[in-house]
């Protein structure tokens, strides 16, 4: 299969789901050595879940099939380009390529935020619309001391 | 109870996750009306899960407690800066504050790739270490349409 049957196939989960009235407009699916080892429209209001974005399924399902918390020899292929939160996740899972077929723009056309939280990561954290902010807490680097001291700890 | 104690709580948990050698050290718990809805630490390596940060996990948590797919009146408190997919997560749920201890330079400084990421995603996609394309598929925009065509959709 070629890339833009893969991306037919996420186009086709994403428009089922946008039908059924249950969830976002949103497919994705992840091929490792040419078989599509997971797949998932968008689930967060049927989950109650905001981060159940099909990409972020798609890579929860990928992992569990694999028994891997990481996915470097896999591609994802989504109906749009991934979120934010979903490309964080990407690099995360160490995906090896993605590929989408709408972009951020297609996405904000249709009331999606995709495009205004890019905007809004770019920002210092005191600047962005959802107020954040550093506090200085007397043992705040103590978790990473004591990862550094874990000899056991698994990194990812 | 202040927004340093709450920190403090979150340091805790992160801790002790650290020292557990089962997840990362990361903690993250949410408020609503003065009361600690949702904690959690890192369960990256323990659920083989790439998204399972302790906000992400923080925050589908207190979605099923408050059986809503939106945390409008919550705040945040996390141990650490979130990453990129964190704080994207917290833009799709609403959250309406987030303070934090340690910053995305500590977790770089930890090994951690948080830095790395926000760096990336703000390169256009053809420009970042993992290849990232967009394929022009005839039927690219059928999802949007079909959402916006149905009138039962549950926008989030």
């Amino acid at each position: 299969m070629q890339h833009q049957d893969y991306l037919e196939q996420a186009i086709q989960l994403a428009a089922d789901n946008a039908v059924s009235g249950q969830g976002g407009p949103y497919g994705a699916l992840i091929v490792h050595n040419k078989q599509i080892i997971a797949s998932s429209a968008n689930q967060v209001t049927r989950n109650l879940d905001p981060t159940a974005h099909a990409e972020v399924l798609a890579i929860r399902a990928a992992c569990l099939h694999l028994s891997s918390f990481q996915l470097q020899d896999c591609i994802l292929y989504s109906s749009c380009e991934p979120c934010p939160m979903c490309l964080g996740a990407i690099y995360w899972a160490r995906l090896a390529e993605v590929y989408f077929a709408c972009d951020r723009t297609d996405a904000a056309q249709a009331g999606f935020d995709d495009s205004f939280i890019y905007t809004e990561i770019a920002l210092a954290p005191q600047l962005r619309k959802i107020p954040m902010r550093q506090i200085s807490v007397p043992n705040a680097l103590l978790p990473f001391t004591m990862w550094s001291n874990q000899a056991s700890r698994i990194e990812y």
